[in-house]
């Protein structure tokens, strides 16, 4: 089976043709059609062994609260257009995303299922499970964000399935083996998400990248797409960060924590980004990214006694913090570290996952090792994650990353208009 | 009055000088003042006329449910931005959408007043009305699709008129009269809409449409605005579904199955979408259509005894059935059939609503004949459809079809941004 | 103090050396970086007095009502994106607006904690609060739209801090001191917000602006950006207008009303639009705005016994009312009281504003001069306004005007895309 495999893995999403003629795009994929057919079968096969299992292990609990269509859009809109930024990656950005998300949340209430809802040979689902499947796919499009333009979907599919099965495990370590809280997922889903996407491009690092550094910026109305996945993530992120909340006097704290760290973050970032350029100017990547750092720091603290003054000035740090990792940090991990990381996810989501673990720990009164848990070392879960390197996944030439054309059907007639 | 009607309708939307002259826009419309007059009396006699009937019937029955907001957000945003893939036909798109829902939400409540809530001389409103007149403009939006970019917004504005008013009576047969089942309305909203649509495109066909045929394609930037579209009736069909059922068990219940159905289309559209192509690549209209065919399709059957593992079957049934639609049904409804499909959307709606209306026949255990009945064979309702034809309702020429500039001020200038 | 404040304010926002330059890129801001130092200085002293202002006063109520995330939305997509139609300024658009509306969240959660709900040495915030904060940054946000692409971000910084204090002031004259009704805020936030800032663009009148015009038009898609931004509003409209009223039947009618009043004020502006251009054309800017005018004209009556007939017949009126003034007024406002007004606020706030409170009183049965309170004649409220034109603030010069370039990193390469 492996060799089968491999050689019908080793076609779908990057066709080997095109990939290698660069844009001569007549000749892309001309030696597809089989390959094709095998691709599909892939898909087929892992999905038909999904669908057996939600055939098998089933029960559903009926209850329903609002917040997860909060939730909900955020994961494919808000993540969706976030990643549109690019210039020449919008489709695969907004439809990878939605791809991913929409096999992560089945494949996450499997696994969520079989660790937390398992009674009586039946896995219990309701509104529940729907909410911690659109978290989970959080992680996983955290991770997204790290390789963003440099993986074909069938490695990313293959991350997915490896991540979801991951997060569950270490969700499961921290939340019910050693008690952490984390109803927003500061370190479950933020940190976990940040570490595994940067490991994964750690493992898959590409030397000669700057052969596709024409491609990896944004052009005027990429930026403008982004933003609306940065304002609904931002609209909606208290929403997310109270979701699993208990009702009542928790719930309202930590909408009311999250919403004035955000507004303070937004303010830092604006207020840093100018400092910072050469010419006094704003960057969009900035606000579209480090204003959402409110949202992440508060993560595991939101629910317990933060104050809103309290996160004002964790919101205010985090936005800061956030915008100098994209201008100092950044530049680093590629350099010196060899992790190229697309979206600057470490900056989101990374750093102010780990300072929201910290300032949970903090506010929870414990010491400090408690609040330690989030140091599992991510490394810990990645041996697997070596098999996204294997080169029968056929991930994009240096030549061809951050491009669409490679997967899609593209009409760049926009000259013409 | 016929003939007065006639020669002022002739005008509006369509305007003859610019039509016969092409792009020259210096020419467009020279001789409309006096049409514009009377163009917009039209539009004032006929709103008047609902004017009046809202004065004298009306009687608003209070209490609100959420998932309205929902619902509404799919009419406006997801059908909106949806159909704004064509390269020149944005605004048109968005905005004709807009301008046909806000009037056939008033309308389609005075007819459903009339047929479901008339007492004591009274049309008993309330938050049931407005969701109904959604569902309503749910199904005009679908015909729009049909023939989006052929029609002036005369042609629009009537067809809205006459088909609210058939919804209505079709919707009073099948829910009725008849007592079938249908809370997410693949008979009443997808197969009524669209068969209606496609009559329609059928009986105003074109055989010199090719004239406009550079202009039926999208650009890089239109397909991602339809994205926002396709991403929004997807979050929201849970709520689409489930916003007529019984609160409680049934509504969860019709919530997960459809979840579960939408994110299973998504799988198989793009396992289907690189398959048939001849590249092996993704196809933008595969993705923003065929991945919604699972809220379709368990329109009738959601709210029943489906289960998820049973939704997740369908959906990828109709994911992949709507995807081959496009391919391979299209073309020949277009080349034999004489229908021109812009959206696509026998595809979408037609295909899976009848896929649907089945589906909800057979988890009823009812016997076929029953499910049967949404086969009140479309055309019944059309021959008052003829009227669309009439010479005097100025649609445009077939080199001018897909074109906003006839219809608004444009400034084209991106290149020059 | 004033002198160094002066002197850094003098750079932030608008780089003196490029301004003075116009597009020549690699001089912008060739002088800035002691500036950008004090810059930061001046938002970072300004935020951690307000911060001391959280951490000392705040008491926090907890309760949570679903239709505020409505109304957040509106702010924060809703006139994001409303404003993002210009060609070159659509990064100050959105980006300007999140900023503006995230600062005067948290300064109007003080000015207003402190008139309405200071007890005991502690305001007490909740949900209550939030929405109001919102309500105040709506009136921020319209006043921004009347100087949009005039102003840089100091001023506007500035401009937030006068106008939240003085919305707080009129508020509580009108509603708590005269003891009038305004739950959609036609006078509170409407009328106040647009003659605000057209007093601002007064001030700030730019008798050369005519240099800057060929940036001030939309390109494509920049309007159908800004069609996103109108069909939130236009969606959330009606949890606007209800959001503070009492829960039960006051709320309901408040809703069908809007709801009513903005389907007909669609309709409205669609028929005068095209009546009213040379060629018979539709115009993106009326329908952008004017299909508004419905959710305006209601602010102040839905509540009341309108019935959704009155609220059609408003609606229509101020839809049409709002397209007239886009074509005849705002010339003349320019031309002859040398107002300009960038967005129209005049049309879409402005006079429907001033009509829906003429409307409440009618409705609600009073004598005019009662609800002639909307009278206070808004520039009783602008001597500080001076404060805006003051030199140091640097706003763009006139040949710079509507430029993101002079505020944002831009990557204008659209066109090698």
């Amino acid at each position: 089976m492996p060799l089968v495999l491999a050689d019908l893995l080793h076609q779908w999403g990057s066709p080997r043709a095109g990939t290698q003629l660069g844009l001569k795009q007549a000749d892309v994929g001309r030696t597809g059609t089989a390959m094709r057919l095998k691709a599909a079968i892939v898909l087929w096969v892992l999905y038909i062994f999904i669908l057996f299992l939600y055939g098998f292990y089933f029960h559903t609990l009926l209850f329903f609260k609002k917040r997860f269509q909060d939730v909900h859009t955020m994961i494919f809109i808000g993540f969706g257009f976030l990643m549109t930024f690019l210039k020449r990656y919008g489709f695969s950005s907004v439809a990878f995303n939605f791809l991913i998300a929409a096999f992560a949340i089945q494949w996450s209430t499997l696994i969520q299922g079989f660790l937390h809802s398992f009674h009586n040979g039946k896995i219990h689902v309701g509104i529940e499970s729907m909410i911690n499947a659109d978290f989970c796919s959080g992680a996983i499009l955290i991770s997204f964000g790290a390789v963003l333009g440099k993986t074909s979907p069938v490695q990313l599919l293959l991350m997915t399935l490896l991540e979801v099965t991951l997060f569950g495990i270490n969700e499961y370590i921290l939340l019910s083996l050693i008690g952490a809280k984390d109803a927003g997922g500061s370190m479950t889903i933020h940190t976990f998400g940040a570490y595994f996407g940067l490991t994964v491009s750690r493992l898959l690092y590409r030397p000669h990248l700057n052969k596709s550094r024409q491609r990896e910026g944004s052009v005027y109305h990429s930026d403008l797409f982004a933003m609306i996945g940065t304002i609904y993530l931002w609209l909606f992120w208290p929403s997310f960060n109270s979701a699993v909340t208990a009702h009542g006097d928790d719930q309202h704290r930590t909408v009311l924590n999250t919403y004035f760290s955000l507004a303070a973050s937004t303010l830092a970032t604006f207020a840093i980004s100018s400092l910072i350029n050469g010419e006094g100017k704003l960057d969009m990547v900035h606000i579209q990214n480090a204003a959402l750092a409110g949202g992440v720091v508060v993560g595991t603290s939101a629910e317990m006694m933060l104050t809103p003054f309290g996160a004002m000035i964790a919101g205010f740090l985090a936005g800061t913090i956030s915008t100098l990792g994209f201008k100092f940090i950044t530049p680093i991990l590629d350099s010196k570290l060899k992790i190229q990381d697309t979206c600057g996810v470490h900056n989101l989501h990374g750093l102010p996952g780990v300072l929201g673990a910290l300032l949970g720990a903090l506010v929870a009164g414990l010491p400090l090792p408690k609040g330690g848990t989030l140091f599992i070392p991510p490394p810990v879960y990645f041996p697997p994650g070596g098999i996204l390197k294997m080169s029968f996944l056929a991930s994009p030439p240096d030549t061809q990353c951050f491009e669409d054309q490679i997967y899609w059907e593209v009409r760049l007639d926009l000259g013409t208009l």
